[in-house]
């Protein structure tokens, strides 16, 4: 019999998946989570049947949402991850010399168990020591921390279930006085072709507390339309005047210094806040 | 009843569309040709099971194919399609006053039929005067045409059925006699997640014949992995050293300038000709 497991993206749109075998499956206690074997994509992360992450497509967003703060701030020492239980953004964090300390916050501890269990190669390096995983609220740990990072990721699920509040502008305030003075925000905004609305009223609220605040763009595959936005806000430095010498030699598979700066042009839709889609309105 | 179409990409992986109702399907002379209604995409071209345009898409194929080769070239004036029955390259083209004819070579008179009578906010410009329309073999046409041509597109179907021989390096040594002596090639070149073989094969081909050649991308949700490439192979002007005055406004949806210099920064597996999703090779 051939398994086959479809997201459905939007109401009338999704994508399907021959499904080799499952290997957990657990209501937590925030959503559905749901580890399985596909065939073209290696193992899949699914959380209340959305696609988080595959082993063959992972690199791009976990390489995406790391390394353009990263390589934007001169001097990145402490990295707070707020979601990513798969650990994926802290593997690449950990690949910048300049970091002493990445501090996970994820508010389902099953997410980051059966990531180590059965996603080695994205999760791998939770244990590094350099890292504190904590099983925690992260609208929580953002309210109560001040001025203490230099880069704050928001990895967070879609803007549904447990994550709605991290979309709303109360965190983004809360996150520009946790991180230091020159500190970088950058957050997962979703695809524009879809959700073009979202990606609006984030980078609405981001541009009034940040003052330099972007709009970035990766190819990810498994991810709805494939073209995946992050919102980055920062207080000073700014990711399209990073100095050539800053960059240095990183092993990678989708970021170059290249596709750095050219993450930044816009499909004009995007800039014109359009929506593309004009027939699945309906 | 609910019907879903899926579009399998590869073996073990597909798109699935909410279908509204079918509008047209018949065997043609060289493949099965089906115009449905979609609830998410509005009206969509499918040829041989594979999806080849959508109403809410499109603009991004069609700019892209189109814009990129028409702003490098200083003064493009007879324009060649191959393939692209369903009329919205030439409807780019026009866009573009310099161009005097346009000229549409399509082996498959059902699929200019078809997206004339359904399409027509693709298909529209089909009957301008500047356009002329051939139903013919594309192969053929271009081993009869000499110094011809200041741009031509091959906007074929994926390299299965009557596409195969406009993937060959021969082909391209025809086109590129075809064009003047300081004429472009662009071909659309599938996607670098499954048919990385496909983009390495083709740009070897092309860079061994054009002195300048270069890959570009586009994201195109509704086609495979939502990277698109596009391989250009130029016998003089450099896509990446368009002067700006020679930019001139233009209704895109998609295209800007920013994007035509921002889309030749590649993805590190797509610059190492690496298959990025070993997974899928079992």
């Amino acid at each position: 019999m051939g398994l086959w497991f479809t997201e459905k993206q939007t109401n009338h749109f999704g994508i399907t998946f021959d499904i080799e075998k499952t290997l957990h499956s657990e209501k937590t206690e925030f959503q559905q989570l749901d580890m399985v074997q596909t065939k073209e994509f290696g193992r899949m992360l699914l959380l209340d049947d959305m696609v988080m992450t595959t082993e063959s497509d992972e690199f791009v967003y976990h390489e995406m949402i790391v390394h353009v703060p990263l390589f934007t701030h001169p001097d990145p020492k402490h990295v707070l991850v707020v979601g990513g239980g798969d650990g994926g953004a802290i593997r690449e964090i950990l690949k910048h010399p300049s970091v002493e300390k990445a501090t996970l916050v994820e508010i389902d501890g099953k997410v980051i168990e059966y990531s180590k269990q059965y996603l080695p190669t994205i999760a791998g390096s939770l244990d590094d020591p350099r890292v504190e995983v904590k099983v925690a609220d992260g609208f929580l740990h953002i309210a109560e921390s001040e001025q203490a990072y230099d880069i704050i990721m928001v990895d967070s699920t879609e803007p549904v279930g447990p994550a709605v509040k991290l979309f709303e502008k109360g965190f983004y305030e809360g996150i520009s006085r946790a991180l230091k003075e020159d500190g970088i925000l950058v957050a997962q905004t979703d695809n524009p072709w879809f959700q073009h609305d979202l990606l609006k009223t984030v980078y609405g609220d981001v541009s009034s507390i940040f003052p330099v605040s972007r709009v970035y763009t990766a190819n990810i595959p498994t991810y709805p339309s494939g073209l995946w936005t992050f919102t980055m806000g920062s207080k000073k430095h700014d990711p399209l005047s990073v100095p050539e010498d800053r960059f240095h030699d990183i092993d990678t598979k989708y970021y170059t210094r290249e596709l750095h700066q050219a993450s930044f042009a816009l499909p004009r839709f995007v800039l014109d806040g359009e929506n593309p889609n004009k027939q699945g309105e309906k």
